[in-house]
């Protein structure tokens, strides 16, 4: 004999009936949220962009209450804003779909929607539903991001070619200290970029610059020749380095992931008129050429002596440990 | 000192991955699925519809090994696609996110699949995208939509007028034998509807079909007379009444839900075309008209003799509860 209940919020009281009504109305919704489906209008002329990331309580961050719960709302929506930027694509429309834990669950959701409907409102996307269920168990949370781009021009991994340079936004590594759940994504600058020069391939660095370099070398059939003393290292990379993690700053910064920075390749003397505009455009967005595209596949990275060393992929099943000092809030 | 991990599949064996590989490409997809995010190419003239649903498992369904991933893959993508069959859409692309069990996950994820994939290619849903997640927890599985409807075409709720019929597919009642599993989302008979004949109002009977009824009266400013020996009671029904459920088969077939049928407001005259001409056009689809729309709020059903009785929305927080003799696979 077993039993199991559907469990439902009244609407009305929902995270998702909460999450739209505290936004304004969108033109870009013909049918509103509230119906079995939302309606939207889509640009005319533009390709439909999707993208879903899920996150799970206690394995993309802290269980609660180590991890404030607005900070993964905010997160929620920020690493798909992370992949439509990455694609060079304007938000348009959102769902999302939560699992709250029946035990503060409405707490959890309120504080979520604290974090993510700033962010809805700055990068104008309109969140068109959604799906609210609890259960007695951890919090997961999936968002899917719709955006747009013209026919042809979506960024893609697969169209670097020899004689590119490899350029980067912001800097990488020690993001488990804190920046994993409060990043800003690039969506501005990809924008800013796509309308202005010509980009050969993109991804951002959700796995580590190592790892997400690699998929868009391999993608591109080419290889990467990096200068190591280029790669713009995150002070957090070094502190988690001074903390005692076992690793160097530089390890940290190829492999650690969660920077959500954009890497590009384009062509070098498109790559140095973008870096001249980009300082009046996003003075507070570095920006740095960290290498060439090459013919022989593989990544390299030169040292400062000349010392060649091939960088490994890494990523994968990575073991995040903290020493206590995580930060895991955005305030 | 806490230790978490990001859990990554390899892209090779991810379920998304899989899921991806055993459809054939699509000309709907720009940019295929393995980038950042999908690139699609929306149809000309036509409104997106997005709709998203997630499903727990031992919430939406008996924790496995208890019931077949099959089926859960099934369900994931059909509860979506009735979504769409509600609004009067046309299938175009989906996203599937899961957060597969550490214990036994590929074969659960392998599994779901052979449910999903079927379904998918029925229904002409190309799948885009998505995030293949693992956890030692149970699993979750959540599917996002995206259908196309010609602009001020979509079915909404609010659209019933006085005077209209209720018309529903199928039959009602007793879906937790294993029908909530096993289900035909009625795509093809909305798009056939929808192509011919003027609908008013539409909902699918996720929650059960007072409930829904009443949802679709209410966001109408409406009331419906029903007949009560026009409600098709399907046969689970009576057989869950006869098992001990406390309940008659007209309750179930009020209050059970998940039989994902269409409830349908139309003009008399309009229905009883349709009518007459799905008899040839979907044989094995019932089309029962169960009763009038009011300008009284509320729902009456008339019995037989006479009697009128208030009907109440039901579907909230209901608890089922299993004899033993549920089906737990589609098989």
């Amino acid at each position: 004999m077993f039993e199991f209940s559907r469990s439902f919020l009244t609407v009305e009281s929902s995270f998702v009936a909460k999450l739209i009504s505290s936004l304004p109305p969108d033109i870009r919704l013909e049918v509103p949220a509230g119906d079995d489906a939302a309606v939207v209008r889509p640009p005319a002329m533009r390709r439909t962009v999707i993208t879903v990331d899920m996150l799970m309580e206690g394995t993309d961050f802290l269980p609660f209450p180590a991890t404030d719960p607005k900070a993964v709302g905010y997160k929620a929506l920020a690493v798909n804003l992370s992949d439509l930027a990455a694609m060079g694509a304007r938000p348009e429309v959102a769902v999302v779909a939560v699992a709250l834990p029946i035990k503060h669950g409405r707490t959890i959701g309120d504080e979520m929607l604290e974090g993510m409907l700033p962010l809805a409102k700055q990068f104008n996307i309109a969140i068109a539903g959604g799906d609210t269920n609890s259960w007695d168990n951890l919090l997961v949370v999936s968002v899917t991001a719709i955006g747009s781009v013209e026919p042809g021009k979506a960024w893609r991994r697969d169209g670097a070619v020899p004689g590119d340079v490899i350029l980067v936004t912001g800097a990488f590594g020690g993001s488990i200290l804190g920046r994993h759940l409060c990043f800003l994504p690039r969506c501005n600058e990809a924008l800013a970029m796509t309308a202005r020069w010509e980009i050969h391939a993109a991804i951002d660095s959700s796995d580590g610059l190592s790892l997400d370099l690699f998929r868009m070398m391999s993608a591109s059939n080419t290889g990467a020749r990096l200068e190591c003393d280029r790669i713009p290292i995150h002070e957090d990379a070094r502190i988690y380095a001074q903390q005692g993690s076992g690793q160097t700053p530089l390890e940290h910064a190829f492999g650690d992931g969660e920077d959500f920075e954009l890497i590009l390749a384009l062509d070098p003397q498109v790559a140095s008129d973008l870096i001249n505009e980009f300082k009046h455009l996003f003075p507070e967005t570095p920006l740095s050429v960290i290498g060439t595209v090459t013919a022989t596949p593989g990544i390299v990275c030169v040292l400062p002596n000349g010392d060649m060393r091939q960088l490994e992929p890494r990523g994968y099943q990575h073991l995040f440990t903290s020493n206590g000092s995580l930060k895991t809030s955005c305030d």
